[in-house]
């Protein structure tokens, strides 16, 4: 033992220590030096420290049944308070904070129910959670009510929840992703849309009215490459993968085919349980991103390999403890997602063409 | 020993027993008695047999990389044999399809490659599988030019997808899964194709001309439900869940919502890699599925956790051997996909309500 | 919605609030009713309440590199404070363990470290953890010089264990999970002892001296079902799967096997990341567990799928912060395993006949 | 498009093309340029071909429920044929084998299956797979009787399990993989023989004769090593992980430990389910392998993420079609494991020191 230490072992590994009281924050700080998925849930709550402090626009991804499965407050309290800028999201998320916003709940089941039985009640199961199919019906009645209402043209689906959250927040006045959006001008992309019972409501109105129901999903690419090309630099912060992860990088990559002087995001968090050796995008990993421009070479990232509602809950609580004076001072985009076309510190973004920085 | 046996053992495990030359068909025949996901697997294909005797319409769902993994002209071969009747993918699966179809490559690699290194020299990475940039960003010009030349109105992505695999088919008359779904008039349903380089390829081409590329995903909604209302039974085939999964059901759900003699699809099966327990769409349990009523709870179903790039091409080879008669004789939907509106067996469907079957 | 709900429809999801300075307990508790993983970690801890308020002797199993990842204080914190009582073990985790108790330590590395250049400097990885190749060795030929001053006949891996421990306490001092298992008379079993660096050590004893180093694994069997026969009732928390998992189990059957008024595990507690659907031990579950009587049907149980170091910081801290009282007054088993056969509250346990209770 | 092809585009990915009537070994041949774990699982073959056509002595490591989930045959096919020379396995395997050869049979049936009904029938499950209690009970009986016959000394778990696939085999005439172990003199170790139901056998055969049911599983260490610094080189296969994927990389750097002419297996294959990422040695990277010295630094090497069932009879089917002749003329060693002492080529092993090779 004589010779000198390795270069390779600098940093011992920290058993964590048991105490009682311990607050979340000190959770993670004291799981930064264990190994494998605790420190690197450790880790993504410094990146997202990092975020905050820098002068990036943080878009925030989330798929999987995260409002159905009790995060949707968790969600609604990021965008209040601006621990992310620019939501790009699952219409299911959508739809099921949409429902409790309504004032309708998901229910505690098991995932051992009899699903004949279930189905002979009008109840839908996700996992371990329980819902009243007419209520999710009387939901895609509303929206479909509501789309109706709207002008007859294409509406982005950052312009269309946008204002489904302002018609939310005007009957309901309850807190919820889709109200505290509106309220925090956090604009919301939902680029597979046709792909939920927003989507249904949405074909509801259609029905009813053939000229109604257009949503301009091409829009909403150009829309938020437009964001990434005027910011000074980017984050991304991922929950369960889906079409919100891909979205969130095409931003950053179709951004840097108008504007080489885009160079992808620079701080990249994934909260993910895929597997990336299958191939597929949602388990991808963020060294692959670097590879296609999607994360800057040098930036700053972590993959956590854990369920959300585990992960979440946590990190969540523990920058609500040690970063809310980062927040406050932060230097955030302000956007104004209320019209046609989307608005950042008073420049206006074309969501017809790239434009110039 | 004396006592009578069980009624829960009555049919014997009989071990797999290694001989040469033995082909995909009889290899999965001989895994229907084994246990876990080799008889899941042998299981799916009888599955599939029963889908082709019967009268049912049978929709495929493609996520995940499998055009850059290899799997495409499996892909084609399924819709030009008329395995399945209609496709539902991911925006990427059929990008990398043209990309190939336009006589561009993927390329060999290893998951341990160095991203800074690959970034340097614009090669894109899938896992193990390369990709030259600069032949993609041309792929996206010449989506937009083909853009350019359509109709100043929104397309359905099937009736989009239908006139990109004609153009396909004119420019290169090389096969692929736009082309074959073109030639044997089988439409393909791209809910999200916002999220794919198809999607970034349309907004070229508004970048260019701003009246130009609007897809109508909702109308895609509609004409699905529409497709599942007309046809006395449904079966869906999901390879690697997200969106198209999703999508899948949600016709049968919308179609039963219209029409209440739709019971759900008749026939399931998933090759997946996603878990269920953690509550997202991709790994979901068909049985979850009963209680929304995307399918029967008659269905006849089976999950295979597997990669697809594994089960797939020892699942087609085995039915390309023994069902090639079925094929023949099935009772198939005859699809035009080729104009505005969708015709089923010379009845028109709606693209902007939902019809009466 | 005038119609009475279902009665499936009872509980609602209470979706998570943000809030600062919570503590992991109160953390947990707000987790009770969200969904997934995050329930079943909740779960998990009103769970192992049960089992300290209940008469049930608690085994506690350990497998994948927790030691090296950063969790042995931990587990020596719940063996000390009496959480648990008894351990079954890989023996990778104790030999890591001891690794830290010499002095020695783990290191934080990456999983993309050049595993050549590692192998070069003699430092083996672990995932994202690394240690030397040399101390590894050095504690190799301290466990044989140990096992040369023992006697020689076969040991118990329990009784061999306990004089481990003994020996490390004597000449470090130091904590650990060993040296809390000597102090705090917990006994340890490592029925896969000879997969192990322990069992280098022990082969190279032999290797001096042809009489050295004989485990007597099958003692481990009769010992630990003897313990199950003589308890009130027993529980099981499993962290990760492994021997330790269906060590715990099989001393349950067995013991079931010798006197049928035993039925099984009282309370179950599983975290791991392995599956079901492949049909390994690891990843079974706790309802195939009642099948076989290793857990009672009756039995309260979860199944936590989420890594270790994330889940078991969480809750070890819940529980210290919480349960300090019922851990002091519970009605827990006094052992002393420091003899060829262990006693149990006074009574000894034969190694070599299973005994009446 | 003028510019040179980067040095990482050299070896196209080519689509699996569907034909009928391919066989396994055909199938996998035409896999190897195809992407994920369908790649990887034709590199597999490849490997496996050329350790058949090297000097490498091949350990097969079994662990998960591969003889009750069907795949026993296949086994004993490897074994009998020599496409492996020592078999490392989980006790389950071996005793699940037994019940077979015994004339017992395991059954089909579902995960969804009411545990309580089958706990009240006696029947044991495995995911979907069932058997009957009382007859294991009856296997642990004969188990114990036959231990009762032996001399009253501990046996290494290889010596032991050669004379139980003896008695078996003169009870039975059946093959099994214990029976034709037996026959075709090759090897088996269990390591963690202590965690399986032929452990509770041997301590069954304890309870009747305190002197009976000795396994000197620390031998076992001594033996394998010296297996591997007698052999010019190793290669390991590996289904499922577990204990004996361990032991057989053990064995390695026990060699190497004691003469360091050992560098490593040479080949290595490994089909897991298990991911890298929760550091647990069962889902461990080959990469990292290498670090320790497991594996060799130029080894050739693949993991294959599949379940054994599915990979498994596609693999053997291939090997057994194509590389008859290859294993005909292979220079395998030849052992005699009928004795206390483990002979190869001749030339007796220690059981009790590390050997000069």
């Amino acid at each position: 033992m004589g010779r000198r230490k390795s270069r390779f072992l600098r940093k011992p590994v920290e058993p964590f220590v048991v105490m009682p009281d311990v607050t979340a924050d000190n959770l993670l700080e004291r799981m930064e030096r264990i190994s494998f998925q605790g420190r690197n849930l450790a880790t993504a709550r410094r990146i997202w420290e990092k975020m905050l402090a820098s002068d990036a626009t943080i878009f925030l991804g989330t798929a999987g049944a995260l409002s159905a499965g009790g995060m949707r407050m968790i969600l609604a309290h990021l965008i209040e308070h601006r621990y992310i800028d620019c939501l790009v999201s699952t219409g299911a998320n959508l739809y099921h904070d949409l429902h409790e916003t309504r004032g309708r709940r998901h229910f505690i089941g098991t995932p051992q129910l009899d699903d004949a039985a279930l189905a002979a009640e009008r109840i839908d199961r996700v996992y371990d959670t329980l819902a009243s199919e007419d209520e999710f019906c009387k939901n895609d009645e509303w929206i479909a009510a509501f789309v109706l209402k709207l002008e007859r043209r294409p509406y982005t689906s950052r312009e269309f929840l946008y204002k489904l959250g302002e018609h939310l927040w005007n009957e309901t006045g309850n807190r919820g992703i889709l109200t505290a959006a509106y309220q925090a001008k956090v604009p919301i992309f939902c680029p597979a849309i046709a792909d939920s019972s927003i989507g249904m409501g949405l074909s509801q109105a259609r029905h009813r009215d053939q000229t109604a129901g257009y949503v301009d999903v091409i829009g909403d690419i150009i829309e938020s490459a437009n964001v990434v090309i005027r910011r000074p630099s980017t984050a991304t912060i991922v929950l369960g993968g889906g079409t919100p992860k891909n979205f969130i990088n095409q931003a950053s990559v179709q951004a840097e085919f108008y504007d080489d002087r885009v160079g992808g995001h620079k701080f990249a968090i994934q909260i993910v349980t895929d597997a990336p050796y299958y191939g597929g995008a949602s388990g991808s990993s963020l060294e692959e991103a670097q590879s296609w421009g999607k994360l800057s070479i040098e930036s700053e990232k972590v993959t956590v390999h854990c369920d959300v509602t585990i992960a979440l809950p946590l990190l969540a609580t523990a920058l609500d403890t040690t970063s809310k004076d980062t927040v406050h001072k932060r230097k955030r985009p302000e956007f104004d997602p209320s019209g046609r076309l989307l608005v950042v510190n008073g420049h206006t973004l074309a969501d017809n063409r790239y434009q110039e920085p």
